[in-house]
C-alpha cells in the first residue's frame, strides 16, 4: 500500500512524526504540511517531514489520497467544515485526536460519502511540542486506536496495515468508550500532573529542583505539555473527566482524613493498595 | 580519607549503593551489613556491598568507623537507642530518611556525645527495593542534604568530601526547613502518584495498560515504592504534608469547579500556569 500524496493538517510533533515514519516505510510518495506559524512550516520542511508546507488546509487536501488531521480537538470541526467541499473522491482522512466521540460525530456530520473516515488516537508522543520534536519511531511498541465507524472493511484493513508498519498495534475501539478509558488513563493523569504543579507554584523553583528527586520529575512532567491541546481534551470529555476528578478528589478527602486522625495504619493500607496496583500494571516493569 | 570499618544498617537499594559508591571511591575498607531478612543478607554480599552480613546491628557498629542507618524513618528511634552503647568512640553516624527534624532530634537524645552524628538525606534511589537494586552511581549528580547538628566542622567536612567523591553535592540545610520543603517537593508527590494510583483501581489494569502512554506511566511510577518507608515519611511530616495536601485539594477544588461552570478559559489558565512552571523547573529540560 502506498500513496501518492498525504496532507498532514497541523505538523507538529505527532503530525510530522507520522509523516516520518510514513516515509520511512516508503508508504508516501509526496507530502504537504499545514500549519498556521511559518517557522513551524520552515522546520516541517527542514526535518524531512513534508516537501512542502502551506497555511492552506484547503488547498493541501485537494489532491491527496491520505489526509491526517493533527490539531487540536477543539479545531477539528472547523477544520473538517474548511476541507471537505475540497476532499479528493476516495481519499482517507483520519485524525490523531485524543478524543474520539466529538471528532467522529463532527466527521459524521461533515465530511462527505465520498470520501471514507477513520477516526484515530495515536498512543504516543511526548510533552514537547512541534516539528522539530518528531521522529520516526515515535509509534514504535505504542498502541494505536481506532475508530472506523462506518468506513469500509478494506479501507480499516488498509489503514491498519499502515499502523502496523509503522511500529504500532491497532485496536478498534467504540468512540465513547474509548473517551471513557482514556478519562481515566490519560487525562485524569494530567489533571493530576497539573493540579500538582499549580500546588507547587508557592515554592521557589530552584528549590523544588534542588530538593526534588525523579519523583517531583516524573509525577509533573506531562504538566509541560500543551495548553491548548489540553484545554480542548478537556473540554470534548469533560462528562467523563469530571467523574475521575471527584474520584480523585475523593482519594485525597481519604487520606487527609486519615493523617488529620493520625490513623496511620489506613495510609498504610492505602499506600499498600496503590503499591500493589502500580506494582502490577505493567507487570514486570 | 579512608575508613576501616563501615556498618550499614538496612542494606537495601540505598545502604548497599552507598557501600557500593564508597568502595568504588576507595574511600572503606571492609563493610558489614545488617538487614531483618536472611535473602536481603545473602544479596548484600552477592551483590558486592557488604564483606559480611549480620542480623544484629548493635554486634556490626561496635568496630565500624563509619555507620550509616538506612532503615524506615520511624525505626530510627529505636535503632539509635538498641545501637547507642555499643558505638566506637569518635566514631562517625549518619542517616539516609527523607525527614529530618524527628531523626536529627532522636539522635541528639539518644547518641552518646562521645560519637559525632550528621543527618543525611541522598535524593537519590528509585521506587525499586532490597540490593539487588543498587548501584554504586545512584548518587551521580544529585544532591545529598546534610544536617550536622553539633557535628565539629573537621568531620562535617570529611563526610562532605565523601558525598563529593560518590558524585552527589553536599548541602547543608536545617532539619525543620528540610522537612518543609521536602513535603512539597518530594513527599506531596508521592501523596499524588498513590492517590492517583487508587483512583484508577477501580478500572481493568490491562485497559489501563492498553489505553495510558508515558503520562501514566510517569505520573504513578512512584507508587510503587516501599509501603513501609512511606507509611514513616508521611507520619514523621503529618504536619507539613497535611498543608501541602489541603493545597492540592483546593487546586483539585477549583478545576472542578471550572468544568462544571463550563468556564474552560480559567481551565486554560491553570493549564498555562503549570505548563509554565515545569517548563521552568528545570532549566532546559
Amino acid at each position: 500500500m502506498r500513496y501518492e500524496k498525504m496532507a498532514v493538517i497541523g505538523i507538529g510533533q505527532m503530525g510530522a512524526s507520522f509523516a516520518l515514519a510514513c516515509r520511512e516505510q516508503g508508504a508516501v510518495e509526496y507530502v504537504t504540511g499545514v500549519a498556521r506559524s511559518e517557522s513551524t512550516r520552515r522546520a516541517a520542511v527542514q526535518s524531512g517531514a513534508a516537501d512542502e508546507c502551506t497555511d492552506s488546509a484547503r488547498e493541501a487536501v485537494h489532491d491527496a489520497d491520505l489526509v491526517y488531521l493533527s490539531v487540536p480537538v477543539g479545531v477539528m470541526r472547523p477544520l473538517m467544515r474548511e476541507i471537505a467541499p475540497a476532499l479528493k473522491d476516495g481519499c482517507l482522512v483520519t485524525d490523531a485526536g485524543s478524543t474520539k466521540e466529538s471528532i467522529c460525530t463532527s466527521a459524521q456530520a461533515l465530511l462527505p460519502d465520498r470520501v471514507h473516515f477513520i477516526g484515530g488516537h495515536p498512543m504516543a508522543g511526548t510533552e514537547k511540542q512541534g516539528p522539530t520534536h518528531a521522529a520516526a519511531d515515535l509509534f514504535a511498541h505504542t498502541t494505536y486506536l481506532l475508530c472506523p465507524l462506518t468506513a469500509p472493511e478494506d479501507r480499516v484493513e488498509e489503514f491498519s496495515d499502515l499502523v502496523r508498519a509503522i511500529g504500532a498495534e491497532p485496536v478498534v475501539i467504540n468512540p465513547r468508550e474509548h473517551d471513557r478509558i482514556l478519562a481515566y488513563s490519560s487525562h485524569l493523569p494530567h489533571l493530576a500532573a497539573v493540579s500538582l504543579s499549580l500546588t507547587l507554584t508557592e515554592e521557589a523553583p530552584d528549590d523544588l529542583a534542588r530538593f526534588g528527586a525523579g519523583g517531583l520529575r516524573d509525577t509533573t512532567r506531562i504538566a509541560a505539555g500543551s495548553v491548548e491541546m489540553w484545554r480542548d481534551i478537556f473540554e470534548a470529555n469533560r462528562s467523563h473527566l469530571l467523574t475521575c476528578a471527584e474520584d480523585l478528589r475523593g482519594v485525597l478527602d481519604e487520606f487527609i482524613e486519615a493523617m488529620e486522625n493520625d490513623d496511620f495504619d489506613t495510609v498504610a493500607d492505602m499506600l499498600q493498595e496503590a503499591h500493589n496496583f502500580r506494582s502490577n500494571l505493567y507487570g514486570e516493569d
